[in-house]
């Protein structure tokens, strides 16, 4: 529902079971000339797997309409606001960056950053772990975090890496420059490269029994910090 | 490993891959006196299921004797101290639960409340989400949320509801006393009743494009924040 009224352009052709009788949904579809199927009982396993709910009702899409440049994504920003952006380096799994575009999403960020290469793209399960928010943030497809971080730094953002040997700790900034948070891979955190051009690394101050966080957890706490100090953003 | 060096009475029996040459492990299982099987090629899928990364060592655990009762659980704790715990009410994602579990036990709480129906039990999957932090936190069975919260109330603990449309915004409660989070159902969030037995209700400041957050976010956001006021948990 949410890609049909934010963005119907995505869809490509929608699998229906007969009962499925949601009206704004037909509606929808018919205004956008989305093609449509049955779901013959049974084959919703088969298009899905068996381990995923699909309420009767299965989307194609073309994520990659989804994905704007960082050069168009740039142009619309107005960098006298104080805006953030997530840029993920190699976050591996799908419920994971799904969850990071959702808080992205709720706690006022501008865009969320996806490269190309040794990340997860925009799946099925990103979809769906965002709660339909990849339809509500913009995402911007990058080819390679570094290059990406020299560009958002002509810019003017000042480039924070998520670590849990971060030198600052979380609640002392003040985030009073446009900010571009990077999150980094499950296991291994931000790559060694990407750190060195981080301008800042910002760790969590947490209990000594425990290692870490969950990734999509950190980014949500430092976006959260961030909203908390720039609460016109929401 | 998390299993075997803090609490080895919930191992019951582990398969190993004959490939697996892990020292430390093979000298914990033998001291403690844990049965071995070996795990034949291909027998891993069986065990655990096909989408589960398993690295060639499946435990068999007791999952119950990680759990203790509230009576046994509230002598342990010292009222004088500032101290917190969560309340699972009604989650049913196992990776929520884990995730709620990991991230208790980062920011300092005193344990995590878990009903015995309509919730998630300590499931593998749990287990796996919590990063080992299951063993690292106590984990309280109760009978039933409201009745716990009663218990809870009585001690001393204030209860806070986790809610989107809670009455007051989390950044500006100073948790003066000791806490108990209840954290609701992914879809219906916290039910009516709990609600009403909660002294307050708290709501995160989001973006008027998104609904809600994560349970698991928001469960964390909320520790975090217990914890940003009470750096001596830490």
């Amino acid at each position: 529902m949410e890609a049909l009224r934010s963005t119907p352009s995505v869809v490509r052709k929608v699998f229906l079971a007969q009962e499925v009788r949601d009206t704004e949904l037909r509606v929808l579809l018919g205004k956008n000339n989305i093609p449509t199927a049955p779901l013959a009982s049974g084959r919703g396993r088969d298009l899905v797997g068996r381990d995923t709910a699909h309420q009767g009702i299965i989307f194609t899409v073309n994520p990659s309409s989804l994905l704007v440049s960082l050069d168009d994504f740039l142009k619309t920003l107005d960098m006298k606001k104080n805006l953030a952006v997530a840029v993920l380096g190699e976050v591996q799994d799908p419920h994971n960056v799904g969850a990071i575009i959702r808080s992205a999403a709720a706690f006022g960020l501008s865009g969320v950053l996806i490269p190309e290469h040794n990340q997860v793209g925009v799946t099925g399960a990103v979809v769906k772990a965002s709660a339909g928010m990849v339809f509500r943030i913009p995402l911007v497809s990058i080819g390679n975090v570094n290059n990406a971080l020299k560009v958002l730094k002509e810019k003017g953002f000042w480039i924070y890496g998520l670590s849990m040997d971060g030198k600052m700790a979380l609640g002392t900034e003040v985030f009073d420059a446009p900010s571009a948070f990077v999150v980094g891979n499950e296991g291994n955190g931000i790559r060694e490269k990407t750190l060195e051009a981080c301008d800042i690394t910002l760790s969590i101050p947490i209990h000594a029994r425990t290692e870490s966080l969950n990734a999509a957890v950190s980014a949500a706490i430092v976006f959260y910090e961030w909203s908390r100090k720039h609460p016109e953003a929401l």
